[in-house]
């Protein structure tokens, strides 16, 4: 399957209109629509908010009788079915849309190919795998969920060049500069909810908003605290509601929790821990894309032993602080290199003074 | 002073040619010259060996009566005085040079200006201080060692995402893969000697010469060998002969090591250990002009410690082993982040499947 450059211009375009949506559209994905014809942009439009209009519709919207016979560049393949709204294959059937090529096809594999095969039907020319890579990027939460039953797993940390985030004694405070800061919580804004650990809570007493960057809606934030030792008085608990996540049954402190607005979900492992796997699919099933975890040595070191890392997100300051200090991952002490947790470099930037990685843990399988 | 577009495309091609000695011209600085006239290059010409011609002889025998009239770009002043050869800005005089650009001045404090101010007595226009970064990048070492009487410390390291250099059990072969390696050990080449400490020797018996490329001639190596523990078996004692520091004064062993052809210097401190800084100063007598360490976390906290650390040369493996295995520094504990030594990135950049940073220690009064 080939495309011209019109085609990859049009479809960077729909790519760019898609991530305007990056803080809003959750549950749903990110979604941007053109349509060409002639050469010329007659529609474009970009999805919101669950519950509002497709991208396909506001563009069609814009282009009136202009939809005839066009091009519609669509970043995911339009829906066939009745959800919150009616089915933009339809919809783009009866503006009389001549072509319609998708980035991808929806990653359910329950419905995907039912709207390009809906649209063929109709006798209108399909293609999709047009930046497929940069659509599956764009809602790598929403592929995640719909493919794999949980959401994605962004670990943020920030450490020395000594792998140190924190010292003896627990400072932590700006380790990473003011730049490094404002793109974490731009990481913030863009995930669905922000995932901390009691340790954290207690040490820290952060508040996991975003604050540095403007946010249309902030990340539901969640604490995994397995006992419950969560205080009353801990900042995280005095803003919107959060969810904890625990091991234990303590039936008046869950009812006090709830009677503050919060949700408690109580999810017990063997151990008496949580049981991390099985959160991440019921926060796939509570429609969560993306999760954006910020923890301490510990939670991080139980979230990458159980397998729920799914992107390492890691700011490091040039600067060194000495073996004495609490490092990032808690893990078994190994008797071989081969048994260590490889990563493949996604991204690798200066951010202000610091720099960032963006690296993605590679499948056992794939490593061996 | 301003420069034209054809005097730094000269110089940077004088620059290009002077890096052709970064492995030979030592004690001597690495310097190229160009002569250019009506636009044209004349001559050109590039330093070998110390003892050999210098650049501004070679490109003047090349250029020949065309070098009358000419404008040559050297990238250090020309020297003024008799050396192991005559002092080039005579050369340059008697040949009929109508301009001399210098990419900068001679480094020492005490010749620095008299090469220019010989050829403006000869009535030839002098400039310099173009590309002035780049030329004092190409002879860190050597200015560190004229300006400063010691040379430049390059510390090397390998570490995990998680700023381990070996597990706990010692293992560390193999951290970083086979295209950080290669580079490793352009920077040794690059070297006038490479230094590590007896626990490196006894853990991983290494023989610390340039392997993974070419190289015109091995860089000396040096052991840090406090008590004389050195076994008479360590593979780095069956090559070419080496240096090693100690603070014992322990007669016989000293005397079978030089038996053997290795030299041993005696520098102890009041803690009975190697007087460090004190080395530095011996090896700049000695005519080092860059020093590249590969050692352990103990012999790098006291070079970082006691302020020997010029530039970090950090290669980094996407991997993560977990806060049981070995760190990069031991270095004191630390009661605030304020005390944390911090760096400045120099470069940052991928290689192969793992990444490498060079950074720089930013002085205690510039980071207050």
């Amino acid at each position: 399957m080939t495309f011209s450059a019109t085609d990859h211009a049009a479809m960077a375009q729909a790519l760019a209109l898609a991530a305007r949506g990056l803080e809003t559209t959750s549950p749903n994905p990110r979604v941007g629509c053109i349509l060409m014809k002639d050469g010329r942009i007659v529609g474009e439009g970009w999805h919101r908010r669950a519950g509002e209009p497709h991208a396909e519709v506001h563009a069609l919207s814009m282009a009136g009788s202009a939809a005839q016979g066009s091009t519609a560049y669509v970043t995911l393949e339009p829906c066939s079915h009745f959800g919150r709204t009616p089915p933009c294959a339809d919809a783009l059937i009866e503006a009389g849309v001549s072509r319609v090529v998708a980035a991808m096809e929806d990653p359910n594999p329950l419905v995907a190919g039912r709207g390009l095969a809906r649209l063929r039907a109709a006798g209108i020319a399909t293609q999709h795998g047009l930046l497929l890579q940069q659509a599956q990027e764009l809602n790598i939460g929403f592929v995640s969920r719909m493919t794999r039953g949980r959401p994605w797993l962004r670990l943020k940390a920030a450490s020395t060049l000594d792998g140190k985030t924190a010292l003896g004694n627990g400072a932590s405070q700006w380790i990473t500069g003011e730049a490094a800061r404002r793109d974490g919580h731009r990481w913030r804004a863009r995930a669905c909810a922000i995932l901390t650990g009691i340790g954290t809570v207690r040490e820290d007493d952060p508040q996991l908003t975003v604050r540095a960057v403007p946010c249309e809606r902030q990340p539901l934030r969640i604490v995994v605290d397995a006992r419950l030792e969560i205080s009353p008085r801990a900042r995280i608990l005095h803003g919107d509601p959060i969810l904890i996540v625990t091991a234990s049954e303590d039936g008046p402190r869950i009812r006090a929790l709830e009677a503050d607005g919060h949700q408690v979900v109580v999810l017990p492992n063997a151990a008496g821990k949580v049981d991390l796997p099985r959160l991440m699919q019921v926060l796939a099933e509570r429609g969560l894309n993306e999760i954006h975890a910020e923890a301490g040595l510990g939670l991080n070191g139980s979230l990458l032993r159980e397998h729920c890392v799914d992107e390492l997100l890691l700011y490091v300051a040039p600067m060194l602080v000495g073996d004495a200090a609490q490092g990032l991952f808690r893990l078994p002490e190994l008797a071989s290199l081969d048994d260590a947790r490889r990563l493949r470099i996604h991204d690798l930037r200066s951010i202000g003074d610091d720099f960032r990685l963006l690296a993605r843990p590679i499948p056992p399988a794939e490593a061996a």
